[in-house]
């Protein structure tokens, strides 16, 4: 029997947690391996449909589980996710898996290294049960997984099997990355919570090739996100020379805001009118709350907002120049190894650029980041819709008309994140029309810990809304 | 015939110019492939003693000399550099040579991309004649290579290759590297000039997994050094989320400091009385010359070295921490692939360490830079030896005692440069018993240009000082 996609309601969904189970696993009354045995049939089940997956190694992940039911049983854990089945974003380097990033000039690819983050999720106690699908070298070209909530909407991207494996129950939580939205738009389209770390917070090992990328946790709860994120960072550290996330072990308690500014930036004019009616109730909710909403009236978040014109562009550029040195070789061995869009996103966006014009791009961040860093002492976190709207549909390119630029969905509203190197949480509090539709709390570099008290807040206080 | 090695007279030593060559490329009086064959003899002739190269590809540099031979007959130069043989540290990717890291792991290990900097070099039309010999991993494990003026000696590490390459008048210019103390430690020791860029200045390519590495450039005069510099920059740009290289394409003009300090780090008590009185006549020069120099009395640079103290423990820490991600699982795969020394060194420090550790000695490092920066209004320059003295003989380890933690030479004077993410140049001005002994001259982060004017304008203006 294959359980059918059905529509999202955010108050009634419930996702797969780990941080309830593990009670149980001390008393023996349920273990990993059992647990394990869940999401595997789970997996079965759904993954026809969803294609969350490029590598499964269900063999390997009986094995760790086994491993990890001893401990419990034990009473000795690793960790608090000792057991805990994730998948890893197949941007990373697995020992013992292909590496190979959706991309056919990468296909084979397997390097035989570990990511940091795989490497501490291991020391963790962690089972890796496989590789999830990226979008094509977490690009704008569509992979194959379905958003798990109706198979003809994209699941976003580029952390595309990341989101949908969490969505469908499939893992309780899964490594994804972010360079512009690749984390929280999937997020947003998937109901899950997600964590878009603080620039350099969790160590991303070999993928140090660009400024602004992290490494992060999708998760159906927010314990069991941030105590994946806390595992990692406490055994890996931060990226080369940045401090690793600040913050205790176990989950940040929920913490009520006293003030949060709506950033209105690039992505708000193509908010859908349903989508903005949503985000509208939860700011009524807020004002219900107690919670003073800033918005573009304040000359402090009209400076920010004004800093964030042309985000997109800017991001991009960065991106595409940073990128281009990691890829360049293989690319150019690989002529027809990535796809006509991937070619415009990476190779040709960069060889438009020359080494100034990076570094001008770089004064431009510095610009925006010192417009943030105003409005740090005058609000407790940002707040702003995740993505323009639901999970589109997409069903190809149209011969004979211009492909389209962002077929995993509009990352508009992600970009400021990564430009300004903030923690971002996604809240799954919203549906439109049936399909999840997230809200984000945005903080100052280093607050990964009190965005998420915020953020676990407005997900324990405010009613979801479906519209 | 083979040349014996002669000892060094900075007076009198001179390398092999390139910049001085190509007016008479312009006028078909010398070509690119003859320059190209000068060295090749110069090789043939010193290698066998020397041993700077791991990899020389001579056909392929005789190739890549006559398109450059060719472009110059058209007057069509790719850029000042354009034919300029150069050897590459054997720490950074090449398409079309192993990339063998001195270290037995990583035996036949090739993977077939360029380096940013190798990629930035084709570009400019220089000469890619081979990979210069680097210590294991750039690392304290000595190369096979020998000093140049006198075989008994090290050539200093990690960049050992590179800086013996240069002295032997094998190539015009060389690219090193330095973490601790690699590019500056060889420059002193084998009579180069040398630039250490500031941190990020120079795109590192795939080699982004430290916080505190830099490429940079050996040569036998400081117009040939700044060029290969500028070259790269120019078209690579710096590291991810970096500024590149601050200055001109052409080499910044001798610009006369007013104001210099005087730095007396832990090195200073291993300082050799020799090596000492021959520093102690550079400051004399300085002094008749108007330039005023500031010592430890001076309590903004005695603020500094007090926060130097311990430097070389702390960039050990970082190093091997840092390094510990990148190597880690090729270490695990190839447990005889390293060296006992390089074992302690890379691998046994990060093993003591934890994330928490880390964090610490980072912000140890922020507090370090804050004293630095502090000195930036007051100064043109810091100066200090660039080595505890000469080159020392290195005969391996005697049995039964512990074994040598720097063989290649005390990195004392050279941690402070990495760790301020400064610029460094070294000017080789003096010569101790015969072997060649460097001034540093140490900037804020992005006056590379303007230390290296005041390097130029040290060289050009001191007498230098043979003890």
């Amino acid at each position: 029997m294959t359980t059918t996609a059905s529509r999202y309601d955010p108050a009634t969904f419930q996702g797969l947690r780990f941080h309830t189970a593990t009670d149980a696993f001390l008393r023996d009354e349920d273990t990993p391996r059992d647990y394990l045995e869940r999401c595997l049939a789970v997996i079965a089940d759904r993954e026809s449909v969803v294609r969350a997956w490029v590598v499964l190694d269900e063999e390997s992940a009986r094995r760790q589980a086994d491993a990890s039911t001893e401990r419990w049983r034990r009473g000795e854990p690793l960790s608090a996710v000792d057991g805990l089945p994730v998948g890893i974003k197949d941007l990373l380097e697995t020992r013992d898996m292909p590496t190979q990033m959706g991309c056919a000039a990468f296909a084979g690819n397997f390097p035989k290294r570990d990511n940091a983050a795989v490497w501490a999720l291991r020391r963790a106690g962690a089972v890796i049960v496989g590789k999830t699908v990226t979008t094509e070298l977490g690009g704008p070209e569509p992979s194959p997984t379905t958003n798990p909530f109706d198979p003809a909407h994209t699941p976003g991207g580029s952390s595309s099997g990341s989101g949908a494996a969490v969505a469908a129950g499939m893992v309780p939580a899964t490594i994804a990355t972010q360079t512009g939205g690749s984390l929280m738009r999937p997020a947003s389209f998937n109901g899950n919570w997600g964590l878009k770390p603080s620039q350099g917070a969790i160590n991303r090992g070999e993928r140090q090739t660009a400024s602004m990328t992290t490494h992060g946790v999708l998760a159906a709860c927010p314990e069991d996100m941030w105590l994946v994120a806390a595992a990692i960072a406490r055994r890996a550290g931060g990226d080369p020379g940045w401090p690793s996330l600040v913050g205790p072990e176990s989950p940040p308690l929920p913490r009520r805001p006293s003030t949060v500014a709506v950033l209105e930036t690039e992505g708000w004019e193509r908010l859908d009118a349903a989508s903005r009616s949503a985000f509208d109730q939860i700011l009524d909710q807020l004002a219900v709350n107690g919670v003073t909403v800033l918005r573009r009236d304040d000359t402090v978040v009209a400076r920010l907002e004004k800093a964030l014109v042309g985000a997109s562009e800017l991001g991009s550029a960065i991106l595409a120049w940073e990128h281009y040195w990691a890829f360049r070789d293989v690319l150019a061995d690989h002529p027809d190894g990535l796809s006509a869009r991937g070619r415009r996103f990476f190779i040709e966006t960069a060889e438009r650029m020359n080494a100034a014009d990076y570094d001008d791009a770089l004064r431009e961040r510095v610009f925006i980041r010192a417009a943030h860093a105003l409005l740090g002492p005058c609000i407790d976190a940002v707040i702003a819709p995740t993505s323009t709207g639901p999970a589109p549909v997409w069903r190809g390119d149209v011969p004979g008309t211009e492909p389209s630029r962002w077929p995993t969905g509009d990352p508009a509203f992600n970009f400021p994140s990564s430009l300004l190197g903030a923690p971002a949480v996604n809240v799954p509090l919203m549906a439109v029309r049936g399909l999840p539709f997230g809200l984000q709390v945005l903080g100052q570099p280093g607050t990964d810990a009190r965005m998420t008290g915020i953020a676990r807040w407005m997900g324990e206080t405010l009613t979801p809304v479906s519209v």
